[in-house]
């Protein structure tokens, strides 16, 4: 829970001020209690409207470090990763291989090898020059993979065109509209070393609206109950993927996420019935809506800049090595002076960070308190794809993440030093 | 030299497959030929048309690494930093630190400390906030610290928007237009601890026209002028900043950079003689010119997806976490098949990185010769802004640089391994 307390902001009853004093600032501090509700209400939503049958898995892309799947695993979660780096992360924490995802448009030989040995749960194949390299490749280990496909289904979020990906015109997956969806399972039906296990659709992020959830699994539905009765293949498993929104800013009212799985059950189970299914191991793919509202990012402020008639600019002791989202998305976020919260927030700030780039911005027309050099400035909601899209541009280096664990800080990961930059250069 | 032999491209007279061979992929791959020829013409401009009396300093934001900065001093240049991380870099490479210039909008105190320290050249102050700062912490090691101040001579280079630097409304430095410049100067010929040498001013990035340069420079003399008659503070030197275009693609055609000092040189001397001031210092500073067009980087294609009457994409093994200047700016890039690299190039691509994200993409419409899984695709112009911007999203490992020197090529930076990357989680 982030509130402010005598003026001061709190994390989960933890002063922001003392936390940045103890461990410098620029950080990231998540509170782990919110991220366990978070995992909560998606493995109750799934025990609840399926009795069980489903499993939610943490999208690691959205925050990736050891901790993390430690938290996860222990909430009952499994986790989807998207590369070599992500599963050794994860297996490295001790995740059970059998409740791990491994997606990519484009995995390695390396890793497909990785994935094998280290005998992951599911591989989500993407296209058909991989489904022909996992069998072989799965024949040589000895092993049969269980696989799903990852199918454009052809419904669109209305979200940023960065993040749209349910449509044909997508570099994941393949196609339902043009039999290409089709044609793979019939090829993968006959080879010898993978079995078809699932169907995933993913059709965008930062979603609001139902809608688009429910048509994608009622054309899913649709398309399972042709492979079953075409292929005589039978596809038990419909991963619908994540993309569920959270609020940034004023004006964002994420759905409730127990209402959102009740919906979608219902339209689950309705369709399944009317094809002649049985209602399949349902999976989800939250990852945004578990860590990013968890936390937020600690800066201090290095000076503020008024330039008549035009704007001020506040410049902190961070930016976009730590959040590329402004300069990649023009993605809005919230923000506050951690030892001014109870004051107005009447001073209209662009933020810019320490980067020698003129997009190094975290944010124009930000409503804050009154700053000035020293203050503790904090941006909201800064738990997923931040840590994880970090970069050491201009050699800066990556922030710790400080976890609020019972009321009490402690660093997940550490922050990188001058030595860990150089540490590869010869 | 980069150029096709026998149907194999190679990197000075090394050919692309036989270094992705033996280093993998993806891997970025430099000339240091290039590198070096690049170095001197700078470094022979200002001995031409200044007499020697000036410097290029290499702008290490554009690619930072030990031997980079061992490659530019031994070909006479300084170099500038904008961080802790980046000086901390050039130093343990041995860097003289006299020929270093600090620079950076929001500079801490602890990058401070260490700038006076370790003896860097200039500090190139930003604003009065800093300024103060610097002063107190000099008096404190008992130091007088050599300053410039960052200047917005309110020249605008017709470029992209994000690199626009030269206008008010920028993060960066101190206004001419609105007396805030020669304000920091007054305040600063009064302080103790710093002494004021000279100004600077940096108008834009991949800029290809000339005329703005000649401007900035007339108007920083015309300030230099009013700063030596109204507070007699002589300014020694005048640093003219970066921001020399190269070719990414066809259609771009950067000026000749010895031709484009001698013309600014002119405007210098010129307007030197008229405002009654000795030719001052002449600093530039080049980054993209001098590594950008002398690297390249090579991935292997994962798959091809022809959508029918949408577009074919090409996915390879790296993407944006390499090089994420499409993603941010759209930025275009040329490229080709290696392996074939004597075929035409008529066939569409869509290239696509690996990433978990739709706009992880290095470029739409790109004609390259007609691909196929394994081969090796490679991008030009990535010596500058790839490396030094690169992440760890998704947890994928950055690249290996492979230096050509003499014909032969040798690690300068390792690939970082699965253990670097969970190196500071607990």
């Amino acid at each position: 829970m982030i509130e402010t307390v005598n003026g001061n902001l709190c994390v989960d009853g933890v002063k922001v001020s003392d936390i940045t004093e103890e461990f410098g600032t620029p950080c990231y501090i998540m509170s782990e209690k919110t991220i366990r509700e978070n995992c909560r209400k998606y493995k109750n939503a799934i025990e609840k409207y399926y009795g069980g049958n489903g499993l939610p898995l943490f999208a690691s892309k959205a925050f990736s470090c050891m901790e993390i799947y430690r938290i996860v695993a222990s909430e009952g979660l499994g986790t989807d990763v998207v590369s070599g780096g992500e599963l050794y992360t994860a297996l490295k924490a001790g995740f059970d291989p059998k409740k791990i995802y491994f997606h990519g448009n484009a995995k390695t030989e390396k890793e497909l090898i990785m994935a094998i040995e280290s005998g992951v749960g599911h591989i989500v194949v993407d296209n058909i020059e991989e489904l022909m390299l996992l069998d072989r490749l799965a024949g040589e280990k000895g092993k049969i993979a269980n696989i799903s496909f990852r199918i454009k289904p052809g419904v669109e979020a209305h979200t940023h065109d960065f993040v749209k990906t349910g449509q044909i015109d997508s570099k994941f997956g393949v196609a339902l509209e043009n039999g290409e969806a089709f044609e793979i399972i019939k090829t993968a039906s006959e080879l010898k070393n993978v079995k078809v296990v699932g169907a995933h659709c993913h059709i965008g992020s930062q979603i609001f609206d139902e809608d688009p959830f429910m048509l994608a699994a009622k054309v899913m539905l649709e398309f399972m109950a042709k492979v079953k009765n075409e292929l005589s293949v039978e596809i038990k498993e419909l991963n619908l993927g994540g993309g569920f929104g959270i609020r940034y800013v004023e004006g964002q009212n994420p759905k409730d996420y127990d209402e959102y799985m009740r919906k979608v059950s219902e339209t689950v189970k309705s369709e399944s019935a009317a094809l002649g299914l049985e209602v399949p191991y349902i999976v989800v793919e939250p990852g945004r809506s578990i860590v990013g509202a968890a936390g937020i990012t600690a800066y201090k402020v290095m000076s503020v800049k008024t330039i008549e008639n035009i704007r001020t600019y506040v410049a902190i002791d961070g930016g976009m090595t730590d959040n590329p989202r402004y300069a990649l998305y023009k993605s809005e976020y919230e923000a506050c002076i951690a030892n001014k919260a109870d004051k107005p927030k009447d001073f209209k700030a662009t933020v810019a960070g320490r980067c020698c780039e003129s997009g190094d911005l975290i944010g124009e027309n930000m409503m804050i308190q009154k700053p000035e050099a020293g203050d503790i400035l904090v941006v909201f909601a800064t738990g997923a794809y931040n840590y994880s899209m970090a970069s050491n541009y201009n050699r800066v280096p990556r922030l710790p993440v400080v976890m609020i664990t019972d009321g009490k800080p402690r660093i997940i990961v550490k922050r990188e030093t001058y030595e860990d930059i150089i540490r590869n250069d010869i």
